[in-house]
């Protein structure tokens, strides 16, 4: 029956903090409210597609590259993806162990859905990006939380990791997979390489999969960044990209994995995504054919990079500063990525969660930020630090005077 | 641990048949081998998007709306997918009722999440389209196959949709939704009002929510389709449609959910929806742009399906008369969409099952088509009918053959 317990009980689970207050700012802006956004990470609004990929995207339109492709993604793109990771990070790897996914969130929902059930459950570090756990939890899914350390740059802390292993076999769940995101969304850290190797160690010794989420890997404000495709790249690895930040291209949708590694489990897992990719056709062509141009054009890339991280630096940087100067706020510097995640002091606030903090915040002062419990971490708050500085500065403003209210 | 019981249960049942052959036909073409494709129901390779979309979706590239956008799609889309409701079925939907997806596909997998898990069903007819059982899979649905009468025009046989509803409450299946596709894939069939009226009458009497897959609502050869929007508006309903086949843009990877109906299941499954969408962020954004002009363009779409739907119809008929010529083969004349989907004597063809005899075909004959049993139908095979009357009738002569070598 239709009408009594329509909803699946997975449904419960299906929640999206960074969308939640839209409604919230739909009325707002309804009464003619004028919203100053630090709530999503889309760096097209401020510095625009690349050129010379939109103008790769209007010829393959131009050109009607508008049918149903392969489902594992058109072959000139999964060549041209494997030129960068060999030119970028010397790793070599062939086209048919990439699968091009409809964005990261496809990519990570086929691997949720190949290997994680009921009993099954996978390690992720904690602040997180929110969308993780509802498609985990979509497929009957665990997860086990592993603590950062933010005093120290939000560093893997390896004890706990190693801790929260030991926790799920005690509760029997069969872990498949140890995720993270570097650069880091919602903290901005990009972790060192002995960082990277540790945190491998645990995967390899535990028979998990890596799953490295790296789609700010090329925006990194001081360079050194280390993809695990450098760390781990024999042992079982799916590394997660896509065109939407490097390449400011969100609304595309053109997202990836990349599969290494040897073993029974890689190959299951190969032929499993390559099943999942059937089942729902292709992705978006034309932008498949916009990708191959904004992978393979490494000069008009550099070029645009090169702007992009020096001005989303300066942002980055001043929001820092500006934050740390608000009596209960206290903020880590990013080094990656244009998120920062501050520490509230949410008493002094005048809030119980941090989600109260984030509502009254939008409501009072007209700021938009999302708030920490939405990324596993409460007392903290997200703000992305892509808009002008003078935006940046009216949504500090804005928090200092929800500092000052109580 | 990753390497032992790598895959889910669930991927037990992802398998899609129309992409089964890939990998022999792969071979064949790289051994210099040329396939007659009857395999594919893509009209764009034949019949190209229509210019006054693709200058669309460039001028919204040019203009750079390359961002994240709205979860259930851009207004304007949505303000358009409800015009053309009202204007073509007198239907009217707010544009709040409406959700863009990634294809028919996602629009499919939403409903299935939403609404499926252990213990709970649907019922749909036979055949059907393939896609549809590994999506109801991933979610633990279970699924009930209501039989059509094949030489009635593949009407569907209401007392077994009965007998099919009364054997799932026998099982303590709880029935979720009643699924069709009008016109359908693979038959061709186009249902009357008086059919669709009862189909609508059993999702009442049962309180399922009527899913109305009509992808092909604007490829009918004779006039006279009627769609649920004028016979089930006031019951729970979800329509599904997409730029895929009407507008000849399967690439661009724009479907729709239109919601109707009364009542808490209907508000629960909004919610549901618009919590699904927030997850995986937005549909492509430049090809939303597109799909406002495909739509608004009521005279250059018209002008563009009245040529498409002659040429459909004609190899339509050529292809229906010279399969019924081939001696073990027999097949119903299609009212719409471009398929046909002939029944076919295996023990004649020298084979045992229709997936052994489509091998044979393209091993054999350089002929792809798909077997009957992948849309729940053996001794069938789908032919699409999208291809040149020459290429239909090298088709038919291969299939004449593999009839007579045995």
């Amino acid at each position: 029956m239709f009408s009594r317990e329509t909803l699946s009980k997975r449904m419960d689970h299906v929640q999206y903090a960074i969308r939640e207050l839209f409604p919230v700012a739909e009325r707002i802006e309804k009464a003619g409210g004028r919203i100053v956004k630090v709530n999503i990470g889309d760096p097209v609004p401020y510095f625009g597609t690349p050129k010379y990929i939109l103008e790769a995207l209007e010829k393959a339109v131009r050109e009607g590259k508008t049918g149903y492709g392969r489902s594992p993604g058109e072959k000139p793109l999964l060549e041209a993806i494997a030129r960068r990771y060999r030119r970028k990070y010397g790793f070599e790897v062939g086209p048919d162990n990439i699968f091009v996914t409809q964005g990261v969130s496809e990519a990570i929902q086929f691997l949720d859905a190949c290997l994680l059930e009921e009993g099954r459950g996978c390690i992720m570090f904690s602040p997180y990006y929110p969308a993780y756990i509802p498609q985990l939890r979509i497929y009957s899914g665990e997860y086990y939380l592993s603590s950062c350390d933010e005093e120290n740059g939000w560093a893997p802390g390896i004890d706990d990791l190693k801790r929260q292993v030991a926790k799920a076999k005690e509760d029997g769940v069969d872990l498949k997979y140890l995720h993270l995101i570097n650069p880091c969304n919602p903290t901005g850290s990009v972790w060192k390489r002995r960082e990277l190797e540790e945190v491998a160690g645990v995967a390899r010794e535990n028979d998990l999969l890596l799953v490295s989420d790296e789609i700010y890997d090329e925006i990194v404000f001081d360079g050194g960044f280390v993809s695990m495709a450098e760390v781990a790249r024999d042992q079982p690895l799916a590394i997660l990209n896509g065109l939407s930040k490097n390449w400011c291209a969100t609304g595309l949708r053109i997202g990836w994995i990349v599969l290494s590694g040897k073993g029974e489990g890689v190959q299951r897992l190969h032929d499993a995504l390559t099943r999942m990719g059937t089942v729902r056709l292709c992705p978006s062509m034309p932008a498949q054919w916009a990708g191959v141009e904004a992978l393979d054009n490494v000069k008009a890339h550099k070029e645009f990079l090169t702007g992009l991280n020096a001005e989303i630096r300066r942002r980055s940087v001043y929001c820092w500063k500006r934050l740390n100067e608000i009596d209960g706020v206290s903020c880590q510097r990013a080094k990656g990525a244009f998120y920062l995640f501050p520490r509230v002091d949410l008493e002094k606030g005048g809030c119980r969660t941090d989600a109260e903090f984030v509502h009254k915040l939008l409501e009072k002062e007209k700021v938009w930020a999302v708030q920490g419990s939405g990324f596993g971490l409460g007392s903290h708050m997200r703000i992305v630090t892509l808009p002008a500085i003078d935006v940046l500065e009216s949504a500090c403003a804005g928090i200092e005077r929800m500092m000052k209210a109580k």
